[in-house]
């Protein structure tokens, strides 16, 4: 199954409508929790069946689901950030102690909108780790080391990301790794609405198709948190749902038609995206209005962060 | 007929194509020529039908097609800059004379990437108005005057961009106005590789659904050129051109289908629309490198427009 | 006197201290009021005798002098918002009714990073008059209705400022401006810390040594309210001052010397200026962080207009 | 001596001017060659008395200045390409072989306009590293590998500069690196004009006072060729330099003043440093059009890096 989703919360809806599961996957939990306007929903991969069935790491994937994000009023954002912060540091708190020192990594690329969050939300992060070892007369002795980098991306460093974050993890040696990226949704609805966070890193660059060495516990011996936002969905995987809704619409009316339900069965996703993308452009969907929203979003998950941490 | 691209070289297309037209459209005349990669097509609107036919005003429409902007080799530009100067004289000196003074608009919305080429254009383009009226000692006598504008769009100032352009124009009194757009295909191949000159004017955002009043000369008393470049096709429009290569595939393989005729006969565009966008989010499909292919264009297009000028 | 500040409480200061004025300039009010980090100090030109002293119009000037504006805490930056929202209601209340129609009009240079606020600002300012005309359902009939230009400068656009604002205003006819523009301090402790209000209008770039037409009741036929932030010092100006303290300083240790009497009393200021200045480079004294503290005060004061409004 | 300036080849006339010297210095050899409006000059330091002279590691440092770098014709800025691509080559090509890998840093701050030189270089570089491992059948075998890092600044960071980059260098393993940065210049006609290339490495941010560990050959175990671009002159040195001036022009009107003479000695930097600086901003003079000339200028030094290597 090729989810063309980041979102753990999405692939489990795409799993159990796939297989006709009523119930839960086995391997997964899953819980909701609504306060307000905000959705949390936390989707636990609890075994390997599990993480067979969502082709997700074993760990916890919290979706918080917002109903907008900018030109909100400032108590709602307040709110926000609030729940943001508080996942967060649940999550972290299971990890490490109250002092360890935390990388923040920015993924992505600063020059690429849609892709610039990452990198523009560690520009708003307060950084600590150079007042507590330049002058930690400045600052409470409790404060928490802070770090920030933006590796770039493959395409402009030539480097692949991993390898250059294990470079610097290996010098600064961080107790954890907090990774803000952006991601790919199936849903057009949840662009620049939502904000997943889980602590089974991440590999950068996965839901658009680049896929690299992945950042993880695995390969970096400590914990990674990644938090991402989803900020593009393809075009091919839009347009692949809108012919599944079109051709179940057609066999409602023509149910005997076996040329359809074979259709129904083939995945037209590859043949569209061929025709769709004949030269080496790579199409994304993106709303009009996708650098407003990112600047919105990095301030409210750069709040978010400094708050918890 | 709606057409959903701001193309006239692609209506004509359509219309033909719709209308089993094998010859040409009466009203209409197109010729085309080849330069190595670059491909000028010219669409020459001549009377009513014409006009009615492709729903644009009677006049030139110049589409330059190119292969790639961005990291081309410095003598393959060179050559696009060349082409684009040419075109945009050669309509320049049919409507004003050598010397008359000519006022560059750049339309769209500087905080929107994909809706940005004109304000970042204007910002390239070489003004010399208030050299020639304050330090005329320092310039050619014989330089033209170009002054340049970015009156941004109506949604950043609560103002009609040519309700703003003709208070400027009343006062400057330029005598011909170039506008630049960006504007919205049905070929996500033509992204940022076509430029379209014509001299109609021009409706700022009509391709993408905003449509304001119109820069033309029954506006504004003066000729308007409008230099546009496609940046971003509509979701629904790319969505709505795959189902009907899908249902042509159905037809061909289940004939006597009415359900699927009749289907074909309709237009899915509204329906996909409605489906696609249940909130207030307009999306857009572009390239992901849409940040360095404006930036490529802009320069390109700013030199072209220096060299004609 | 060449004053070398675009803030009124500086030429004040200034004149006095040239002229010896131990009370205060015939024609010229002030009045000062601190509460815990903020400074206001009114000044009101009230004759033609405090006109020519100053060299400023008749009117009123109004300067908000804050602790720092970056990385304050929430509650202190809402306090300046609240300050300057009460600062700005007034000026405004005394010349136009509630509702009626403002233009916000951002002066500067987007592209240059000193001179780039009014721009900035613009960006941020809620515009209503087109929810107004276009869509009255959606906004409370009380609402005033706002609009927003960023004219851009003589040097980018070819036009002067003030004949493109006419002829906006021509057609928009709203009943009063209100211009963001960055200014010109003798006082490097002030810049990006002060807000400077007043209703005598503004001409833009004077500090800076660009004066064109000016902005004003009188040429625009509409109250013109100015609100600026130093955000430069000239070199030249700093280094005078710093000459005249080291000859007070030696004539402290050498009384008797004719010499420094002499020198003195001779304005150095274009020897000085001459001298830096060889080119054709116009220098400026910023501070490093100028980028960062322009992007705190966009915010500060583009909510403190919201609010006022 | 406290030079302010990090241009070799001003502290060479600083000192032989501090010092009366007629001849050279011991244990500096210069040279300059002028070709049109561009002057190369080759300062080497070839022993410990020229390094303890002129505070700078034994090596070369080679300055090219030019007249002007924004709107400048396209041939004149090829030929400044043409002279820097020589220039660096030449020094590249001491060190490593034509194919050994380089990576390029660049170093600075790109949220501070006139620290952002080196992070917009490196966003215009050629990249072929990824190519050469992933694709190598797109690339010509004899490319030489390049990859490109921009590590931030420690203030933004948390993490020292060199520090990352000998974590980033253990992974990659470069045969060398190319570091770019911004200067400090005592001569306000130097900014934006001049490029220094070195193969001594580079303390990062030392000409602006805040050094940290320093990026050398001896640091890093691999030749760094340092290529810097003065874009800011501190307004404490200029000020001083005035002063100075002022004084010899004072003490050629009293000659036998001895308070003069003793203040003509002293060295007024700090004092007036510590007048001029009352809080905590770093004043810094720079030309009113630095966006612009830093946006010239990363595009003609990533044009001779592209061409050198």
């Amino acid at each position: 199954m090729d989810f063309r989703t980041d979102m753990a919360v999405e692939r489990r809806d795409l799993y159990r409508k796939a297989n006709n599961i009523e119930t839960e996957i086995d391997g997964v939990e899953c819980e909701e929790e609504t306060q307000e306007d905000i959705r949390v929903t936390r989707v636990k991969i609890s075994n390997a069946q599990g993480q067979e069935a969502l082709q997700k790491p074993i760990g916890n994937y919290i979706t918080i689901d917002v109903k907008r994000i900018n030109n909100i009023e400032p108590e709602k954002e307040d709110k926000i950030v609030e729940v943001i912060a508080k996942e967060l540091i649940s999550v972290v708190d299971k990890h490490i102690g109250k002092q360890d020192e935390i990388m923040i990594v920015g993924l992505g690329n600063l020059y690429s909108t849609p892709d610039s969050l990452g990198s523009r939300v560690v520009n708003e992060v307060e950084i600590t780790r150079h007042i507590k070892i330049y002058l930690p007369q400045y600052i409470d002795e409790n404060t928490r080391s802070i770090s920030a980098i933006s590796p770039g991306v493959l395409g402009t460093t030539g480097i692949e990301t991993a390898e250059m974050i294990r470079g610097i993890v290996d010098k600064v040696k961080p107790k954890m790794i907090i990774a803000i990226d952006s991601l790919c949704s199936k849903n057009v609805d949840r662009i620049n609405k939502s904000i997943q966070i889980s602590d089974t890193g991440i590999v950068p660059g996965a839901g658009v198709g680049n896929a690299r060495d992945e950042l993880s516990e695995k390969s970096l011996g400590i914990p990674v948190i990644a938090l991402g936002v989803p900020t593009v969905v393809e075009m091919a995987s839009i347009t692949n749902d809108c012919l599944d809704l079109f051709i179940e619409d057609l066999q409602k009316k023509a149910e005997s038609n076996d040329v359809l339900n074979k259709l129904k069965d083939e995945d037209n996703y590859q043949k569209i995206k061929d025709a769709l993308i004949p030269n080496d452009y790579n199409f994304i969907v993106t709303p009009k209005e996708i650098d407003d929203l990112i600047d919105s979003m990095k301030d409210v998950i750069a709040r978010g962060i400094n708050e918890a941490l």
